[in-house]
């Protein structure tokens, strides 16, 4: 796949939606707004990291926000432009590509619409390998690249550019100004140079994204087992099934926190699971045991249909199967673990890899909850 | 007066305090600020309106926030700098003169500095003839003038550019964004050409305040009347003397709001006067009848020095006299009092210039209370 077309989008959004650990938005607005913007502009080139040279700009763009505020604000396409232009203008210099921010609903397909809109290309590669709530919380970190120059817009056409001495302070002030600008914003920041992207990035995120959903596609198309292609081909574990029993929720500082109660089915009878999210699931627990927890990936998918469902609509009654899902090696650094591990989001629990947990599992429902 | 030196400071500062109605920062810190800033950079060019040419980028500096946390937070003199190049790197275009955006205790003295740093004369105006609470109310905006794209910075060196629909909308997200500064910041905006100077500020402001000052030091040096001096030479009225009996003051969104009460001394004997203040004062009212109101300046007066005293430094026991001075003509217009009315701050009384309510009055503090 060397162009997206319209019709590849519901794969990638759907693949956005399972990397996306129930955060990243909602993947159907992503894909409508993607869809129209190729429609009206055409498809978008997708072009590996080694295609850059070394001194092109990329830049990735995306979505800031709570998502439970971007289902009743849809953006109006036009602000991205405006955040890329405002820190096109700071910069003096213009844009050779584009790149995702995260894997997520809608900031995995944000990129591919704007792109479209400007006629650049999209970088195969992303800056999360997954969705996670803070925008320090990128590989691109890990790597000393600031966040600034960064620039924001929204609905109305409000931008702002912000430049700040560290990544922490770009995630205050632009999720301040975030707030104030209704909620959600559109944002262009990390800018880099092509060199500097083919080492500070995740690659292959959306060839990724676009397997997964062909995998479930094909499994429903053959009547077969949708969840069982998601979990096969991300690498992941079953850690529960069951149904939701309640869901608290709140939008707080500019985040959907919340904890969802999900009472065992089948294997799981009798257990219950605990998932607490922020934006994205964050840990999920067993009757008080850790099943999984950040920087690994976990995914609530519907049971039958293998769809992934986000934390803002995730509801009572749902039949739900909660995969875990390895994230990217560099995110178990060290310094990987201090910017997006279990204690920085005030877990008092060391941070083990997934498949650690669960040595045993091989595929199949029937083996969730052994570990 | 052509240059500004260390020794024109104190009159200066002293001036703005009075025009500043209360609010624009302690003038004690301003004086300090641009008195360093003159040592270590040399004396400041002070120009008319008429010297600047036609395509000059002209900018108003100043700082943003409430005085009571700039009392405490003393800024280093970096953050103007940087939040004018912030502008200049958007606009692509250096300044050249620079512009105070109220006269106000810091904010008449800070632009001093920042020229004195930058080497770049400063313009005899300001935006307002006198303090305001927030950023649209400045004459520029009466002539259609953004307040954007406008640079702001803070002291630990994070830098912001925001573009905004409106001059609304730019307070809004310049409030927020100060407030997550840590209440206060330093600002680059309503950038204009020299052409749009000439027409859309208050000439003659900075000459204005140094004979402010001066009248009052030389009426102390020669044993005079201080406070009749500053009256004198404002065109104002008096419009109570007592002393301060109770002052209630929060910090409510990036604002120092309160009320002062002040009991009658001597004339004023039995009477009580009210004194709202939204980091300015805003109305007088003695036993429920209005005295004076916005627009027109309402400034405390310590009774015996003449000394103006602050929103943030009014306190119980302190014996004052309370001025009434007209506002410039602009803000009477029906557009500058649908600005800055009383209306807009939420009083549901007319304005009413505070010369027709005291035709008979001429000196002396024993007419006070009379209307």
């Amino acid at each position: 796949m060397s162009w997206i077309h319209a019709e590849d989008l519901p794969d990638i959004a759907f693949g956005a939606a399972v990397l996306g650990t129930g955060g990243g938005g909602d993947p159907h607005i992503g894909q409508l707004m993607a869809a129209a913007s190729i429609r009206r502009s055409g498809p978008v080139e997708l072009i590996r990291l080694d295609d850059l040279n070394d001194d092109d700009l990329v830049v990735p763009v995306g979505m800031m926000g709570a998502p439970t505020v971007m289902l009743e604000k849809l953006p109006s396409g036009q602000e991205a432009l405006l955040a890329l232009r405002t820190l096109e203008t700071h910069l003096g210099k213009r844009v050779k590509a584009l790149l995702s921010v995260e894997a997520g609903g809608l900031n995995s397909t944000i990129p591919i619409g704007v792109a479209s809109e400007l006629g650049l290309p999209l970088v195969d590669a992303d800056g999360m390998g997954r969705a996670f709530p803070e925008l320090q919380m990128v590989v691109m970190t890990l790597h000393g690249i600031k966040a600034t120059p960064m620039g924001m817009a929204d609905e109305k056409g409000n931008a702002a550019l912000i430049e700040t001495i560290d990544n922490r302070w770009t995630e205050r002030l632009a999720r301040t100004m975030t707030i104030e600008m209704g909620g959600s914003s559109l944002t262009a920041l990390y800018p880099m140079t092509g060199k500097q992207a083919k080492v500070a990035t995740i690659p292959g995120t959306i060839t990724l994204l676009a397997k997964i959903g062909r995998a479930a596609r094909e499994a429903r198309q053959a009547h077969g087992d949708p969840v069982e292609a998601v979990r096969a081909i991300t690498g992941g574990f079953y850690l529960f099934k069951g149904k939701v029993r309640d869901v608290s929720r709140r939008t707080v500082g500019g985040f959907a926190r919340g904890t969802a109660i999900i009472e065992g089915l089948d294997s799981c009878s009798g257990q219950q699971c605990h998932l607490d999210f922020q934006n994205e699931n964050l840990i999920a627990t067993r009757d008080g045991e850790v099943l999984a927890s950040v920087p690994d990936l976990i995914t609530a998918l519907d049971a039958e249909s293998g769809e992934p469902i986000t934390t803002e609509t995730l509801r009572y009654g749902m039949r739900v199967v909660v995969l875990g899902m390895p994230c990217d090696a560099q995110w178990r650094s060290a310094a990987g673990l201090k910017l997006v591990g279990p204690q920085y989001f005030g877990y008092d629990v060391p941070f083990v890899p997934v498949e650690s947990r669960f040595p045993a599992q091989s595929v199949g429902i029937e083996l969730a909850g052994v570990s």
